[in-house]
């Protein structure tokens, strides 16, 4: 027997399809959804529409922003010679945390994983290569997570890279290994930039 | 440095609104809906929209229902000489899943709780009153959660009832005390419905 109207299942499905969130959770999140007052709940799902009309990325180093250019992009006392590749928008937070990081990022939206079916050609890294080709770099920081494809991700980047007559360089391995770039502390990650290592 | 568009930072915020849902992972299910085709995100959107337009409560047994009557309660076939008490709509599904249950319900939406500050006219007693007032109900089974805010939620309630000239009952303890009911087995449930107890 049916005990529940079809939209109560409709809410719950979209968020069982949420990343880490199971039929139990989502059935729960659903229910939370209905006791909030009707302002709150039109509140949520205007956020999420809102969210997706205004964001997009930044042309040049394709993080989130909903200006013409982001704000680390925009500022004109960043290091435009250094480019810091991370393979997530979070990740940028994470590396602004250290506060020692001066340069601009490039965020790749993804790493390189024939498992999840990301290949090259799903990340942004034509984007990036244009950059470096255009001229004014220096060096290229590898910043994407310390396993195993988030190293393989900057091992095939460092190749593309390095006949444009770039220094690639990666984070030391300060980094615990194995662990998540966003969850490391704010020394580790000094540490981790200054003892940063050629490829 | 804000490294995020408003707009993110507003979704990841209602988010964690959510209950269990940290600042973390509100981030990264903000970050999911991001990455959504422009439909899907909106699909979510109209979900908690359609959600909270459609679906409203049973007037009689107080569940959640998109018609004027939830479908137990407009079931010719069932008992309703008998009322089974939950705290919340998906005790119902629990109950329904023991397949033996065959009379009506009556949900509460909580229980009292004078630490989250729910007391007993924050829940639909009055209507449960008002139905066993009617006449034609035998029995009161309790099925809150065992534990200290559902048994004293169902004490309370056995106090109003019985002046009213109904057996009250409560499931047996065949559910393991200190857990919740909307984890128990079949088979669990199916024994605490047989072995319930006077009050």
């Amino acid at each position: 027997m049916r005990c529940f109207p079809a939209a109560v299942e409709r809410l719950t499905e979209q968020f069982a399809r949420l990343p880490g969130i199971g039929g139990k959770t989502a059935q729960r999140l659903a229910f939370h959804v209905l006791s909030l007052p009707e302002a709150e709940a039109e509140e949520f799902a205007e956020a999420i529409t809102e969210a997706k009309r205004t964001v997009r990325t930044c042309p040049v180093c394709q993080n989130l922003t909903d200006q013409a250019l982001c704000a680390i992009c925009g500022d004109e006392q960043r290091d435009r010679g250094t480019i810091c590749v991370v393979a997530e928008p979070r990740d940028v937070i994470a590396m602004e945390r250290a506060r020692e990081y001066r340069g601009m990022y490039h965020v790749l939206h993804g790493v390189i994983s024939p498992l999840n079916h990301t290949g090259p050609d799903d990340l942004r890294i034509k984007e990036l290569l244009a950059r470096v080709g255009e001229g004014g770099v220096r060096e290229v920081i590898m910043a994407t997570n310390p396993d195993t494809e988030g190293e393989a991700t900057a091992m095939y980047l460092s190749r593309l890279l390095r006949p444009l007559g770039v220094r690639v360089t990666r984070l030391a391995y300060g980094i615990p290994v194995g662990s998540q770039l966003e969850y490391a502390d704010e020394v580790t990650l000094l540490r981790a930039l200054e003892g940063r290592q050629e490829f």
